[in-house]
């Protein structure tokens, strides 16, 4: 099936401003809740959006193998699990529906009444059922920072990183839409110079710049994923704040990793943007400094040229942005991460999530956690009100930006802001 | 409400043989295939399953708040999620039923056909949707072993172990029920005295004897729970075999954790014995060697007295016992694995799974998994048929199972059984 929904001379009927994240070339997929309280799946051009669950109803998608209810659903599991083929159907007809030139939709008040939504009317929630949640570790740059300040510079990357793409599960429960705040998380820290443990609000809690995709049902127990075919089961990506505490994370983490230092919240923009719209974007990844084993070998281009950024916001001041970076700078590449999570067999599912890990640069500018850019907290980041911070303060709200660019089309991820309030307080 | 289902005077009309894990007193809950490959809710009373599904269709749980199809779900989150009031009315009235002096079912030969099934005309499944399953380690004599072969004996117990029931997070996707089998996994393996790995087959596929508990919904994002509190939201326990490739986790673990090592695999015993049915087994933990911080401090009996044991079957050939080891030899009880869990805001939910870690004890006899038993593959493990295992090979079943026994009032977990088979080959 062609990506006719990726044509770059399209135009759509809807109002699509200028530097929109959301052109008619971009066709993501959401979750929201209407004015209406009804939950729907559905798309977004430029600032309208677009409720799938009545455009099918209303007959739109007719000629396309879709069951009645599949965007009636408050996740996109079923949607995602039917494959590639119907995605591309669905993406390419809503490019149609919406294209400048067919008037059908446009001039239909009454079904324009019942399908679009300004954002301000709209609640987005989850994009998906999050069955299981994998985060690599796949930035050269992040993982040397990290292991010298956790380590010390002779042991920063460890022996195995440069053949293993490193990666450990997380926890699901506490994965977020953009917009809900989280608490400062309690926890053990370890005291300078002492052997006893002390108990209260994590000192440093941090953001950590990433991106994550989205799969479909890829393979039974048992069965590797060759990484030239693992794009197929890649649904799509979203910005993912990976909350970290790192005061709990430094005395927690040996033997068996990260745990409370990071199951206290993890944020993701709410719309996924398919990997077919990402196509126009693809570049090589960074050169192999080793050999890697032939189950992680592949062709051509598997990285994706997205350009990313973090914004600080104190209450009541204007944002300043922290940290510019980019997810072609990611070492391992999401081939390669999937190949790698089913070689020996483990079976991924609909709606399962992996990040990337933190996506750090070279240059100090582009590091994507606060633990790299004040190296951990010896050069606090001044802020555009006069402040300065080493970690996140209570009421602060990260930000998180992506988009591509190129030959004229920006194709964005909107992006995942998270407010950090104090302690959590029994009512 | 009162336990009366665990009344050790009770008989059932049911035959129950002596020796049996499930009298009446002990009331399990699965889900299963009937023999009309209908899926049901049930439960089981010596050798007899019995469909909780029909049992309410005909009235038998009018009285109790039960949604009508509730028992005719495929998971048993939704009766998790009723909380513990319903599973105790639920388990009271089963016990009514059976309860020899009962004529009401036992005479009713048409409802009997309905409701009762041989255990070989059902087909057990996973008895719960697991979201998220977080493994612990809180055997001392485990983590000390596991340290010693992995670190050295200097560095065996991390200085973070008696202060912190270490965590982390497994995979859910590829945990299966009793009578899966599961395929010898492939991965990077490094060789001894070389820098760079090697791909295949896992030589050092392993057994962790655990036990794991399943929770129902207990808190919202941000709010802890306490430790006191903490067994409210423990619905049942399962016997858990915690698959283990020790040669890729020796490669892969450093610095975030075991992962493919893992979750090519996770077994579990299909029937989920309630902690009310454990409830006459309650013991105290053992004795805390440092001070532990007051959310991780409780009062009473947090643990239980359940036997376990570990057999390895070769194909055609009988059994070996290779260890017998005991629930409660546990350091961190699962009411100080929830508190901990929680501390940060950490949302669980129903059907979550939490494994103990590998129950090993002091003796050599008690260690639950081979790397332990044959010390690395240096002491081989002698099985009856006169050959020795160093690791589990291709083909053997590894059978865990485990009960109480207190004042004649036998309760047991039936087992988990899983074949290994060679690695998978493209069909």
């Amino acid at each position: 099936m062609p990506l006719s929904a990726n044509n770059p001379d399209r135009k759509s009927w809807l109002h699509v401003d200028k530097n929109s994240d959301f052109p008619i070339q971009n066709i993501p997929f959401g979750v929201f809740l209407t004015r209406d309280d009804i939950i729907t799946i559905g798309t977004r051009i430029g600032d309208t959006a677009i409720d799938l669950g009545a455009l099918h109803q209303l007959g739109y998608f007719d000629g396309i193998a879709l069951t009645d209810d599949i965007f009636l659903q408050d996740t996109l599991n079923d949607f995602i699990a039917d494959g590639r083929k119907t995605w591309r159907a669905v993406r390419n007809r809503i490019a149609e529906i919406f294209d400048a030139k067919n008037d059908a939709l446009k001039n239909n008040t009454k079904h324009k009444e019942t399908i679009l939504f300004r954002l301000d009317e709209i609640e987005m929630q989850l994009p998906a059922q999050i069955g299981d949640y994998t985060d690599f570790y796949s930035s050269i740059e992040h993982a040397t920072n990290i292991g010298t300040m956790f380590r010390g510079k002779d042991n920063a990357l460890m022996p195995n990183w440069l053949h293993v793409p490193v990666g450990y599960h997380g926890r699901s429960s506490s994965i977020i839409p953009s917009g809900i705040p989280v608490h400062r998380p309690q926890g053990q820290t370890l005291p300078p110079n002492s052997d006893t443990p002390v108990f209260g609000p994590s000192k440093r809690v941090d953001f950590e710049l990433e991106m994550a995709f989205i799969t479909t049902d890829a393979n039974d127990l048992g069965e590797p994923i060759p990484v030239e075919e693992a794009e197929e089961y890649i649904f799509g990506l979203v910005l993912f704040n990976d909350w970290s505490a790192r005061d709990i994370q430094k005395w927690e983490y040996v033997p068996l990793g990260p745990f409370l230092s990071k199951n206290f919240a993890s944020s993701i923009s709410p719309w996924i943007v398919t990997l077919d719209a990402l196509e126009p974007f693809r570049v090589k990844s960074p050169k192999p400094l080793k050999p890697q084993l032939p189950y992680l070998q592949y062709q051509g281009k598997k990285s994706f040229d997205i350009n990313l950024e973090v914004a600080i916001q104190p209450t009541g001041a204007k944002e300043t942005v922290v940290s510019k970076s980019n997810f072609k700078y990611m070492y391992w590449n999401m081939s390669q991460q999937l190949a790698h999570h089913t070689i020996n067999g483990c079976p991924i599912n609909s709606g399962d999530m992996m990040g990337s890990g933190t996506l750090s640069g070279k240059t100090p500018d582009s590091y994507g956690s606060m633990i790299e850019l004040t190296w951990a907290g010896k050069k606090p980041v001044k802020l555009s009100n006069g402040t300065e911070r080493n970690f996140i303060n209570d009421n602060d709200t990260v930000i998180m930006r992506g988009h591509c660019e190129k030959d004229g089309t920006r194709i964005g991820f909107g992006e995942v802001s998270t407010k950090l309030l104090p302690v959590y307080k029994k009512k």
